[in-house]
């Protein structure tokens, strides 16, 4: 099975307590293709500009990721600087440079239109909502916000989210856009919107996988650990690759029981705690599917009984 | 088995979201033995002031508490308010009285000598030294302490956690006590001063057991999740209540087993989530075993991959 992603892909300045880079290889889009590259096929969309080369290419390609929806464009490439020098767990933002992406247009290319999943990456709702529209043949479809479009675009956020069958987002995003504290009446409102699951992920605590009404019972509710870390070289993109690893195992089950759920939950755990161990995509670009194995071992470890 | 605990037994004034309460039986001691009490014998080591009755003594008796270790002092219990208006996670603390506790001198029944557990509820820790040192015999001790015993009584707390076996202590807590921010060194650097079992809360998103040197690599290390819970009535005593049914169910076991420890952090997060739903101890003085290994199953459910 083939997923479709549409977000960014961009170069990042980052800044953490293990040291700083300089433009490496970023985005939404790249994390997420990367991570679930190790569980299906991955078809990405985005617009890159000038500066992004056969280097940046190649590690696409090296994971056999899709790139004929990668659209070039004169300019550069999205760019963001960012910090996490005080916290760990929240990004400090210097500098965003829209660039190319400020006008894009997403394209979708003939030979994604048989994709059965798609993920509509963090980018402008309007945006997620024209490509969500323009694959009606899908099975499913989830995605991912940020507190700038929950804030000052929350008309357009809706409409994307009556589309979702999940969300993916933080605690605070899921607080912010039910206005409300307690977080199982925060994921009951939330999936009010359209939703039918909501993952919520906690950062260093692991992810909650909210389903159907009756959540607070439990029934409908699963925890995923996050695995505590020696060190966090560096959080960015630790979300998106969650979602990979998450969407991605679903993507390559034949039938998504509630089992493949829980699993997800785990190697979305997986992806992410791997993401954190090196700067930018570094340790994706290096990950075996026997090193995913072992940490998905040992997050049972972590939570089982017995 | 019987767990001797030593700590405050208290009266409480609380405002949380969900409401006022004046004056509620309290105290560190009274949550973990009323905990404790469903899984073993517990023996309770406080001191109380004249206006604790027998509406108050009747609470630990109905659990068969024992309370001859209870001192009647002249003068009024130790008072503490709080509120938790702005965050359930963390409590805001608008007056104590520590009135009888401020000359409180630990007197140990001979009943209580032939006790096999011992936990040090968080009091000064000269006391908790002194009831440790005054009950040789003791198989395993498990303590807790505070930010004010961390900050500015640290050679007499190191002085207690070179004789525990078990620190249950908050996040904020161990990295205090490591000086350090990252979970896993801080988790290391405080086994390194003396416990050889380390339990850290995180408030609504469970709490890990770190044992050995090995924790980084996941192999010494256990996550239990919390309840998502629909409404947080009152969280003081969770903690304590954490406490009583991991230290209880420990006490419960004819072997301490690796597999035993993994359940009692289940129990632990499962008592926690019952304080939460009443104010004060009210769910506790209500509870049966069986709603008790009901939840547990709940917890299952929320994280077993099958």
């Amino acid at each position: 099975m083939a997923i479709t992603v549409v977000g960014s892909v961009a170069y990042d300045t980052i800044e953490t307590p293990a040291g700083r880079r300089e433009r490496c290889l970023g985005g939404a889009a790249t994390y997420f293709s990367l991570s679930a590259s190790f569980f299906c096929d991955v078809r990405v969309i985005a617009v890159v500009g000038e500066d992004f080369g056969p280097d940046q290419e190649s590690v696409f390609k090296a994971r056999n990721i899709d790139t004929r929806g990668l659209e070039r464009a004169p300019g550069k490439s999205f760019f963001w600087e960012g910090s996490y020098l005080e916290n760990l767990n929240e990004a400090k933002t210097h500098n965003t440079e829209l660039n190319v992406f400020a006008s894009f247009e997403p394209k979708i290319p003939a030979a994604y239109s048989d994709s059965d999943f798609l993920f509509l990456a963090n980018i402008d709702p309007v945006l997620q909502k024209r490509v969500r529209d323009a694959m009606p043949g899908v099975k499913l479809v989830a995605g991912d916000t940020m507190n700038f479009w929950i804030k000052d675009h929350r008309a357009a956020l809706e409409k994307v989210l009556q589309g979702l069958d999940i969300l993916l987002i933080n605690d605070g995003e899921a607080r912010m856009i039910a206005g409300n504290n307690n977080l199982v009446q925060a994921a009951r409102a939330v999936m009010g919107l359209g939703p039918r699951f909501l993952v919520v992920k906690h950062g260093e605590y692991g992810a909650t996988l909210f389903h159907g009404s009756k959540s607070n019972s439990g029934e409908h509710t699963f925890r995923a650990p996050a695995l505590p870390l020696e060190q966090v070289v560096d959080p960015t993109g630790a979300g998106d690759s969650f979602a990979g690893g998450f969407f991605g195992y679903l993507a390559s089950q034949k039938e998504i029981t509630p089992g493949a759920f829980r699993r997800a939950m785990f190697y979305g755990s997986v992806m992410g705690s791997f993401a954190c161990e090196r700067f930018g995509t570094e340790r994706l670009q290096q990950l075996t599917r026997a090193d995913i194995d072992a940490r998905f071992q040992q997050f049972r470890d972590l939570t089982h009984l017995d």
